[in-house]
């Protein structure tokens, strides 16, 4: 029996063509978060399973992370994301780091679930985090960041919202209601699978959970957009000076991880097809105090690769990628070694050039240059070998080997 | 009792200054590979166990590798290495594809590995890999890469060397001894660790294993590097005419995967104090036939990050890097808002910004600067706000905004 060519389920192979979206994107992210002066950092892929214990959400944790006992009967776990790591790195280095701290990473994360739109077992998620600041100038930046990814890549603010709230106030709100903090966690991550849960279904679980009084009251307090808390007021009006513009206080907006401290966010798509939140994050203090090290305030968020591409897709924001291959040499006759010549010169110069060293016929090396979208065939046959000048696909002229790059760096 | 900030054992954390060098590094071997007309593809960490189980050396997927079960009962491992999935992947699209197909990718791989110099469980490997031809002309571009990609980082032919063997002339030889199957496999094993055992150890095991007349036989072609194959010689002559001259035939280099077919290379470094195989590759022309399609010939090889960079610092090749970030603004007084509208019109110049939003005294906001090793220091205060010329370390005068992008591009 011979092997299956299939991809593990919930993870994607990356053809040259998917590829090459997935680099442009992470291109574009990397160019806005290094914008405003945030460095690259990585962890390590398999992490202790404590780290995530009680510090992440359960659910993650318990019933949708990989984790196994390695040879040494240590229990780790493939990273479900990138929080826990980023905490670790900055308490280890606590003392050398110098504040404000900003930092970003794009990692690969793995999470058991099954198939569904948006959801995969394998993801890249891009974190940005800055310590050290304890002030609404933080989220301020933080936000504005996500809100600078969004335009990068051309999304308006008819395509997406930005919902913000506060767990500081859900808090003073939940001990009105004298909740306590095994119904603290409960609600919170009830509320947030509100949008995913129909709202009658909803409002009963609720009831149950809570009891009449205490549930209307709080159901209250959810479908109240109007009584913006102070921190959010000074949130949103500063968000406003930097120009962004479409901010609002959601009161429903509680994020699953538990480790959220004061303001949240999430991003929504606004297409009527799509309306769903695509990413998000917040202010998260305790963390990496976790380590034994004096506390470092936080803010940071995530986004995860799928949503977001799915996001670009449906608003049309996703333009096809040529080859990073800029030349195909189609060789004619027996001139392979001076077409080799011809390959190193363009290549001194930056062009990259793929040579078709197969011996085939003409049409069957101009059928391969087309199947990898590479931009322009050269070809190289006796007569271009003496005479230096080579015949270029569109081209009306043969063109020297000067004009050959000129030609390829005015089109890029 | 609190968390441990050290990474998972075998596995690095890569904190921004680390983290540049790797960038750097995989920044020169994306150019390399890509100015020969090499895509970049991608495939998932995880794969079904059965893909490794005698395609890939049987000590690495019973010993080294890093596998379980899955929730659903599935067998998984984290790759251990790249050629099975890059395989998976052609077969996948055998009609599809056009050859020659050039791929190349940068994975992380796992290996449950002894700490040992070199050796790392989680480490990142370039696999640079042609499809589709049977002829010398590949095997001449594969090795030829590897030389280029050695040249790029400043290393001279004083420095490494690359040794040739071919698995068919050592089959042809094995066949004149009457080997057995089982008795080549473990021969070659045994010869790919003859660097790591002592002489004497060495020839001992191989006249246990293969008893004295054919181990003096074997040990004799082994000792032997004149009797060159041809298909070695026509190997070696065409490198010399692409300028790659220090290849030399060495009929100990086995190579430990048991796929390799025919021509097989190592690079070694020639420092004397760390005198040994970097990494390698060769021919592989059955592997995409195991998964049920027509075979496709292939060349290829793997290099890994720990190796090439203990390589690149013992010859002096590693330069420090400086920040992504170009510029930390320094705000003096009450100018956040307008410290950040400077800020905002350098970014949208293409300038790095990052603004020190954190309130504190203006020297410990130098001092955070120079921690993070970022070229320039402008400093805004209410004087530079209304002059809308700005100090900047380093410089003798106040200069505009343009003049502060100008200095950046050409310091570049």
């Amino acid at each position: 029996m011979s092997l299956s060519t299939q991809p593990y389920k919930g993870t994607r192979d990356f053809y040259p063509d998917d590829m090459r979206t997935r680099k442009w994107m992470f291109a574009k992210w990397r160019k806005v978060v290094e914008s405003f002066g945030y460095e690259e950092y990585d962890g390590p892929i398999l992490e202790p399973l404590e780290l995530y214990t009680a510090k992440t959400s359960e659910e993650i944790v318990n019933d949708q992370s990989f984790n196994f006992e390695d040879r040494g009967g240590r229990r780790v776990v493939m990273r479900p994301e990138m929080t826990p790591t980023v905490s670790r790195m900055v308490a280890g280095r606590r003392q050398e780091l110098g504040y404000p701290l900003r930092l970003y990473s794009i990692p690969n994360c793995f999470r058991y679930e099954r198939q569904q739109r948006g959801r995969l077992r394998e993801f890249w998620q891009l974190n940005v985090d800055l310590f050290g600041l304890e002030g609404i100038e933080a989220d301020v930046e933080n936000i504005q960041i996500a809100d600078a990814l969004l335009k990068e890549f051309g999304a308006n603010e008819n395509q997406y919202e930005i919902r913000v709230n506060s767990r500081k106030y859900m808090n003073s709100i939940y001990d009105e209601l004298e909740l306590s903090d095994e119904e603290k966690k409960t609600i919170t991550g009830l509320i947030d699978k509100k949008a995913k849960i129909d709202s009658t279904e909803f409002e009963k679980i609720f009831r149950e959970k809570l009891g009449e009084e205490k549930a209307t009251k709080l159901l209250k307090v959810l479908n109240n957009n109007d009584a913006i808390p102070e921190s959010i007021g000074q949130l949103i009006g500063s968000l406003e000076k930097h120009g962004v513009k479409n901010v609002t206080f959601e009161p429903s907006i509680a994020r699953g991880f538990e480790y959220y401290t004061d303001i949240v966010f999430e991003v929504f798509d606004k297409t009527p097809e799509n309306n769903r939140s695509m990413f998000g994050g917040g202010r998260y203090d305790g963390l990496v105090g976790e380590f034994g090290v004096e506390p470092v305030p936080t803010v940071g968020f995530g986004m995860g690769d799928v949503t977001f591409q799915n996001f670009l897709e449906s608003n049309k924001l996703l333009p096809e990628q040529t080859s990073e291959t800029d030349v195909y040499i189609i060789v004619i006759g027996d001139v392979l070694t001076e077409a080799q010549k011809v390959a190193q010169a363009l290549r001194e110069k930056g062009v990259n050039v793929a040579v078709d060293i197969s011996g085939r016929k003409t049409d069957k090396q101009i059928t391969n240059a087309n199947k990898k979208n590479i931009s322009y065939k050269v070809f190289v046959g006796s007569e271009e070998v003496s005479s230096q000048l080579y015949s270029v696909d569109g081209q009306n002229q043969k063109l020297s080997l000067d004009q050959i790059v000129s030609l390829i760096k005015s089109s890029k």
